[in-house]
């Protein structure tokens, strides 16, 4: 067998469709964000980046980083084992005290990421729950497919925020059936913001568990960062809130926020929380900060959500094709992998700007697009550059506009 | 539906059988470990701990530190993406290069975890190869099934480090269907170590490509710490190493080193690697720094195994029962889970040995154990004051101890 030449024409396939992934290599300026170094070959430019999901800029906030580097000196560099086997310590126990209360829940529970938060925990949850049924949206994220895919339970697709679809699906399962819906609250490549509570209503009505995954939303929505959920005053209807700390947290790590006994029973069964050493004390300390400050500060949400508007203000001037949504992502239209990775290529090269393309798998196929995330630490002048980039390359590229008027 | 009654049935259940785990909540002190405080109520214990996977004390080094101190200077706190989008930086490159020099191999990828390593490598290369089929070692770590698990490939559990029942299994796959051997290298819970050799041999005549986690032994063994692999001189007979960042490196993540083409392979289709936020620079820094300090410097390996010995003959001397291998692990029997907590925690609490008790699902049951890792860090002293301790609580409690001549 000759495995290297199997995965060698994997990888040609993938160089044809145009979707082979190439790394940007950078080298981010703590204090200079969203500026950062890129290498080429082997020299550094500078490039603003538009794509970072460090959505807020805490990624570089001084009390995050100081509770970091105080982390450091007192306890060390790692918790040395798992949650279990002697990694425990005060900075874990302290930080899912805090997120428990920033979601009005009775516990929460750490995970390495988010990714690993939505797979342990709905898998857990899902498979652990004798003749369990999954209601998953059709555009949930990898992580929560993998988690019911891991389950093995029984999983209905329902059509993406359809709540007669979801109604329907409901219906059909027998009431003394364990359910779970699982859906997202801002879905993170369109943008748009899921019916939270009219799905309340249906889980309510037919029984079943929900399960909201507010990676992209926490630290951004409502009055102290608690997520979508918070905003609109629904987070104690749902049963399990998912989160991460790598986000508007700027950090890394996941977590679930419900239930004691639902926590208790995460905690004591999923394989992926058990069997892997905890988060670094540093990583939970700085996490802390992040969460408090943002429990406590309005500023950066609001300037966010300025930017955001002046954004798409501008796109709309010029007749940007923008995807609308309730939400801080401005995706923008090209729906070609080759083209949508040379126009992101030259956004890099002739302007400075760093926008990752998004293809396959990622989004859809005719979907791809240039995915921007507008924060606090943007300037006019930063806005100023990108649309006229943009719009320069749209006529370059000979791309599609929109009169405003289409709107 | 009551979901939370559900959940509480399951955790009773647990908490008859003494496998309800209580977390020790502990404050580890930079520069004083293994000494670390223990929450207990409101107070701080004094406890010296005994079961921890940060092996040589890495996790205080300060060139660890150091490093970790200036990455978050230079570059904040988390890297504000994916790998892809936006959160590849410089430091994730190096320490990527450093790892596959370690190994002896052309590329290297980094994770999450280790856990995440193991899933999402192992479960790509299986999922992704047509036709392919799993040889797995009976006490593969959790990680490692779940990734078989994951990518629904036919699997064929080996008897533990059989290798007879390895070749009959491998003869009875027909020649072109891929085939990927997983194994491990030192068994965490048992410390006894696989015949890697041998087992190469076999992988080779029947043309499958061998997969080895080598987690509990990078840093340890090896000239440079590459494992045991590395030790041996098999680097270069194993096409994929898998290691963690969070034991002897004292820190946290998860890598694969292997050809550039497998690499490249699980880099491009691995959803557990694709769809998470990056490791922080930080975290990357710090690692990287570890590895570079074990590389070129031997001195705590050796002393880690001068403990190893020193503890195995003091236990002989007093006739407590402990499982011989050749490792750093000395895993001592009581094989009972509420026995076996219940010396833990007297050893705790009288005696200020903190050394978590280990019960099912984690080892089987009837095996339960204490696994004691001594390290570099812990003095004369302490060995002296462990052993007097578990010889007064084997008489207290009645446990069986066996005659040095048994051995
Ligand atoms: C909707 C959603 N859930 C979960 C995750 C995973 O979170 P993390 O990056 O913390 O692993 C992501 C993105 O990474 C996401 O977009
Ligand atoms: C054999 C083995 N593989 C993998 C892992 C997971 O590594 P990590 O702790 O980095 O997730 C562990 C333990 O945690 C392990 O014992």
């Amino acid at each position: 067998m000759n495995y290297d030449g199997l995965f060698a024409r994997a990888i040609d396939d993938l160089k044809v469709e145009g979707n082979y992934r190439v790394f940007a290599e950078l080298e981010r300026r703590r204090g200079a964000f969203p500026r950062a170094k890129r290498l080429v070959g082997s020299k550094l430019a500078d490039v603003t980046v538009w794509c970072s999901n460090d959505y807020l800029g805490m990624g570089q906030h001084p009390d995050v980083l100081a509770a970091m580097h105080a982390a450091l000196d007192r306890a060390g560099a790692g918790a040395g084992g798992t949650r279990n086997i002697s990694g425990n310590t005060v900075f874990h126990a302290e930080l899912e005290h805090e997120l428990a209360d920033l979601h009005g829940k009775e516990a929460a529970l750490l995970f390495t990421s988010g990714y690993v938060a939505n797979w342990a925990a709905l898998g857990t949850l899902a498979g652990k729950l004798p003749g369990c049924v999954v209601l998953s949206d059709a555009k949930n994220h990898a992580s929560m497919i993998e988690g019911i895919r891991h389950s093995r339970v029984e999983k209905r697709i329902w059509a993406h925020n359809d709540l007669d679809d979801l109604e329907r699906q409901l219906a059909i399962i027998p009431r003394d059936r364990p359910k779970i819906v699982a859906f997202e609250s801002v879905y993170s490549m369109d943008g748009d913001i899921s019916p939270i509570a009219e799905i309340c209503e249906l889980a309510e009505h037919f029984g079943a568990l929900t399960y909201l995954d507010e990676v992209h939303a926490v630290g951004l929505y409502g009055p102290r960062g608690g997520g979508v959920a918070e905003a609109r005053g629904l987070a104690h209807r749902i049963d399990v809130i998912e989160g991460t700390l790598g986000k508007a947290y700027g950090i890394m790590g996941g977590y679930i926020a419900a239930s004691a006994a639902a926590v208790d029973f995460v905690r004591s069964f999923a394989s992926g929380f058990i069997f892997t050493t905890a988060l670094p004390p540093a990583i939970a300390a700085g996490a802390l900060a992040a969460v408090r400050h943002l429990k406590s500060s309005d500023v950066e949400r609001r300037q966010q959500q300025t930017r955001v508007e002046e954004l798409r203000r501008r796109l709309d001037v010029v007749g940007l094709p923008h995807m609308q949504n309730d939400s801080h992502i401005v995706p923008v239209l090209v729906g070609h992998p080759v083209k949508c990775r040379y126009v992101a290529d030259l956004l890099l090269d002739e302007f400075g700007i760093y926008i990752q393309p998004i293809n396959h798998p990622t989004v859809p196929k005719g979907t791809e697009r240039l995915r921007i995330t507008p924060s606090p630490v943007h300037s006019e002048d930063d806005l100023d550059h990108l649309v006229a980039a943009l719009s320069e390359l749209w006529s370059r590229c000979s791309l599609e506009r929109r009169s405003i008027a289409a709107e």
